[in-house]
């Protein structure tokens, strides 16, 4: 009869007809066996799905492999569950919490009377190898709230767990071997499709965050689709571990912290020379694109932010102080200034588009737990811009605006992905406008040949945006630049211009940033650059080593004096120190380029040059020396191994 | 009888007998007639004197003319009482308050039924020309505080003022023809002596500065040498009316304020340009000297500032915050976080000296009356630097500080006195460390040939220092720069370095400042400059105006893209204007330069120049224009006209 099958859609639109209650796995097999063995879940109409599970509708279908983001994240879920089936085993009077999947592994929450240590992993890891090597199926079944109360009538808190489920919902366990967890899965086929896992670390945590509930024990996770993704995982890890910016930081003298004042940083000599060439690198460019630099106060009347509408949306994130018994905020952005500046005098059409720029000092609370380093601060320098706009105007000025983005990422090396945010249910300013600014946004998208996302409905009610997305070099994404449009500023401070035909109207502002915080952007290349700064930006250029320093000081310091007068930033060691340590010291330091100098060069008036990462050294004529490192400052080269 | 002579003592140090009782006046007759006019008043042991006291013991003297800062102020005191003199004659019931000498002139507070407006000014002055034209004498009286208090009955206020006086001190009055005030003196001889004053406004001011109590009126005056200098006088407060920095900030576009932040600056494009340069050109000077920058947070922990002192201190000026449940200062200086950072590691001699410096932002409170543009204000940037020191680098370093401070000055034109402060009565720190101090101060003046003043007891508790005053245009005086020595910081927070036996000692701090506030230092400039700021320091260098917008663009943006290729901030005006209109209006702006182009120009490949402040143009080729911009760049040369 007909009513037997069902319709399946493939990715590729292909279509085919299947029995009514056909399993994902099943449609696997009837592909082919290598398609069945590499499929590790699926999705039905865009939900996944366990393999085992039958399909009763016609359904859009796809199979996804371990090495797919689904395929792994179903991988993790699962490992969990071994790992619980693991500790169980191993342990007496366990009671379960959640076990949930986090970014690159998962973990798994016990109550429990032994207390589990580092050196008790190698023993669980042992006992989930051997579970996932008995194979067993992860069976889901769906039972009645009554069943499930009495299946888990020793186990507290995942009876707690079962009184949230919504109502509507079907309750789900999963079972594998012995095992039994209560779960709305899904999950990998059978525990012996996980192919390599590793326990990682143990911490304490309350139960469901809440410190007034028991410390349960966590054990951490992480699995991949293969040994050698582990692996590659591990050394990544101990890549970005060597690239800390707060161990860097504290080596190569860039920052401190101090407990008078957390999560404000406080920049030494070498970080402040850093800020303060990333802000005139910044400073120069805008200045080229006719960006206007101003700078506002640092606190204003909370009426003001009453009226921007922060003091409704983020006063918990606001400092306060008290002036002449006036409640003043902190400035955790810097657009009510600029507004204001706006606002100080008569404008035309004539005048716009007015772009005003300032690497303003912000202020926002973040709980003490989140703080960390310079990558989450409770004070950083914001370079913010905001750029008055006729409607006319936004395609040109989004535009200008992404070509100086694409300019600073490059400059670093930064490969970077961009997502367009468009109006989301409730939005303000006419449909008309949102047309022409969401057209304007995609246009200029598509004309600069972006590649980018649409994130529909996501935009902010005043406005839709553009995030950009940068990749360091260990592939690890950060959101720094926005670019956002607002309807809503200009009509909270009642801005105008006079236009063409003498008619008070409305600006549309653009909200725009490059580095985002130049703190956290600090942060950001001080791990991409794993501390070894490109030339433009290191605090010392060159170290001048004489070979002795008792013969040959007179000749490192005629060296010196050369680069200096280049601006090329040479320190000199004439410490009673060995050549081989003063050597290995700058290497440390991760100085761009070490300059020794001994008879033969003072001879030659030229340098011998080790340059930093490579192995190779060589000796140049002091001019040549003199005009490579000019050549590289000025093209803000990058150095060749990160 | 020799009881019936006295020695007076001469400021040349010759000494005369004259009889017992003598007074100033014969004294100066007895040198000639001349000496008798010129002599306004007289100083006996170092305190003034009226001219016709008698002097009944040896005495230095010395004699003082109208030109005298002394005679000056004693004539300014008359005048006061001429003023109510005068007001006396001229309404009924006037009851008087007191009439002091201020800064330029005096007042007289009045409480009387009639008010007294600007329009009645020059009937009052009228009338004090004719009590000058009468030529009475001051005559001083000493008397019982019995009779003064008959004398007084109808004046409350006097009344008040002489219960106040101190019972050992002698009641004193002044009469001058029907005129009588309750006053210590002392006076010229006669009111015919003042030669020249004017009457300047009028106020409201509470009895006493006491807001409780009644309103009176207040009549303000001014009094000189001579009509000149009363003349010169009003010229300087016009010309400082013109220059004033909150005028010219506005038609500058430099900077504005809000009623959202009282005493806090919004630095416009062209401000900000200003404080950018300022702030770069003392970067590159300090980094010549070794200086290392560095950023402090802009708030910490209370307990610091209690560490510090600050909180006993200075608290009533400080603003304050909640973070994490604490309270937390904003920094009113950055000295605290400095001392944070010195102490962060272990130093070593080697290590010292250690130079920091910061740009940092400061808030410290000011009452919303006292505040005023630029000039005083309530947050601002301070070009703070510590330098951390062994004793016998303090004479080393000051050279260097004053070096600095020095090149800054001189680059502005500004020329400034030198005091050195030393150890006042009660100090901390041994009479060792404070004569070496001290010593080496001297040491620093003396070998770089200034010319400096002593205030003798007059430096800080915790150091001596060396204050500088500098002269603007106009002749007014601003403490800017500060060199001060600090043996109590490093105390305070526990400093130390090993020194060459191994042993943990204290270094000494140096606080220096150069410009002070960098906003405070901008408003001065403002002024010093009238606005017309010299070729570096401009916000635009040029401004380039085609003859005809329509026939020269081409030429006029070819001028400009010329300029703009050497650094060279040149604007174009091609808006459809009259080229006088531009003209007027660029000068307005002060613009150093107004480069106009029209045929011939665009012919010879040159420009039609127009400096600032001068009233000849002439044509001169664009190579040459631009090789003369970049050396008055280079040389940071100063406009001939201020």
């Amino acid at each position: 009869m007909n009513q037997e099958y069902i319709v399946i859609t493939f990715p590729d639109g292909n279509q085919k007809e299947y029995p009514k209650g056909v399993t994902l796995e099943e449609i696997a097999q009837s592909i082919s066996l290598s398609v069945k063995k590499t499929s590790a879940i699926g999705k039905v109409n865009g939900l996944l799905y366990d393999l085992k599970r039958s399909i009763c509708e016609d359904a859009a279908i796809e199979l996804c492999s371990l090495q797919s983001e689904a395929g792994l994240e179903v991988m993790r879920h699962t490992a969990a569950h071994v790992l619980a089936q693991a500790v169980k085993r191993l342990y007496k009077d366990v009671h379960l919490g959640i076990g949930p999947v986090i970014d690159n592994g998962f973990y798994y929450d016990f109550n429990m009377k032994d207390t589990v240590t580092e050196q008790d992993l190698a023993a669980i890891e042992k006992e989930m190898n051997r579970i996932i090597s008995e194979q067993p199926d992860m069976i889901r079944e769906e039972i009645s709230r009554e069943k499930a109360k009495e299946m888990f009538a020793h186990d507290p808190l995942k009876l707690e767990l079962l009184e949230e489920i919504p109502h509507e919902e079907t309750v789900s366990i999963y079972r594998q071997g012995e095992f039994t967890d209560l779960c709305r899965g899904p999950h990998l086929p059978s525990a012996g499709f996980i192919k390599a896992f590793s326990l990682t670390h143990v911490s304490g945590a309350y139960w469901r965050g809440d410190s007034n509930r028991k410390v349960l024990q966590r054990i951490y996770g992480t699995a991949f689709a293969s040994k050698k993704e582990l692996k590659q995982h591990f050394q990544l890890i101990k890549e970005a571990e060597k690239r800390n910016h707060r161990k860097l930081g504290a080596e190569l003298d860039l920052f401190m912290f101090s407990e008078e004042a957390p999560g404000m940083p406080f920049y030494l000599p070498n970080g402040q020379f850093i800020r303060n060439t990333l802000e005139s690198f910044l400073r120069n460019l805008q200045d080229s694109y006719h960006y206007q630099e101003v700078r506002t106060p640092m606190m204003m009347n909370q009426r003001l932010w009453e009226r921007s509408g922060h003091w409704d949306h983020y006063k918990e994130n606001m400092y306060f102080s008290d002036v002449d018994h006036q409640r003043f905020a902190l400035k955790p952005m810097n657009c009510p200034g600029h507004m204001l500046m706006f606002k100080d005098k008569l404008r035309s059409y004539r005048d716009l588009p007015i772009r005003i720029a300032e690497f303003g000092q912000v202020h926002r609370h973040e709980f003490s737990g989140a703080l960390n380093g310079l990558l989450r601060v409770r004070s950083f320098c914001q370079d913010d811009a905001h750029i008055f706009v006729t409607p006319n105007q936004i395609e040109a000025e989004i535009a200008s605006a992404l070509q100086i983005i694409d300019e600073v990422y490059s400059t670093f090396d930064f490969s970077y992905d961009v997502e367009l945010s468009t109006r989301p249910d409730h939005h303000m300013g006419s449909e008309e406008l949102w047309d022409q600014a969401e057209g304007a946004l995609e246009n200029v998208l598509k004309k600069l040949g972006y590649d980018y996302h649409v994130n529909q409905g996501d935009g902010a009610f005043y406005g839709p945006k553009i995030d950009i997305h940068i990749k360091d070099a260990l592939n690890r994404s950060h959101q720094c630049a926005t670019v956002q449009l607002d309807f809503q500023m200009p009509e909270k401070f009642d801005l105008t211009y006079i236009d063409e035909e003498n008619q008070k109207v409305r600006p549309v502002v653009i909200h725009r940033a490059v580095f985002g915080s130049l703190d956290r952007f600090l942060g950001i290349i001080i791990e991409h650059f794993g501390g070894a700064f490109p030339l433009w930006l290191a605090p010392v250029q060159v170290k001048i080593i004489p070979v002795s320093h008792a013969v040959h000081q007179e000749y490192a310091e005629e060296v010196q004096l050369h680069l200096k007068k280049r601006n090329i930033r040479a320190e000199l060691d004439v410490r009673d120190e060995k050549l081989g340590y003063k050597i290995r010291e700058a290497q440390m330091k991760k100085i761009p380029y070490l300059a020794v100098v001994g008879d033969r060069e003072r001879g030659h008036q030229s340098v011998h040059v080790r340059q930093y990462g490579k192995e190779s050294s060589f000796e140049v004529q002091l001019a040549d020396f003199i005009s490579q490192i000019k050549d590289e400052t000025d093209r803000k080269t990058l150095l060749q191994e990160k």
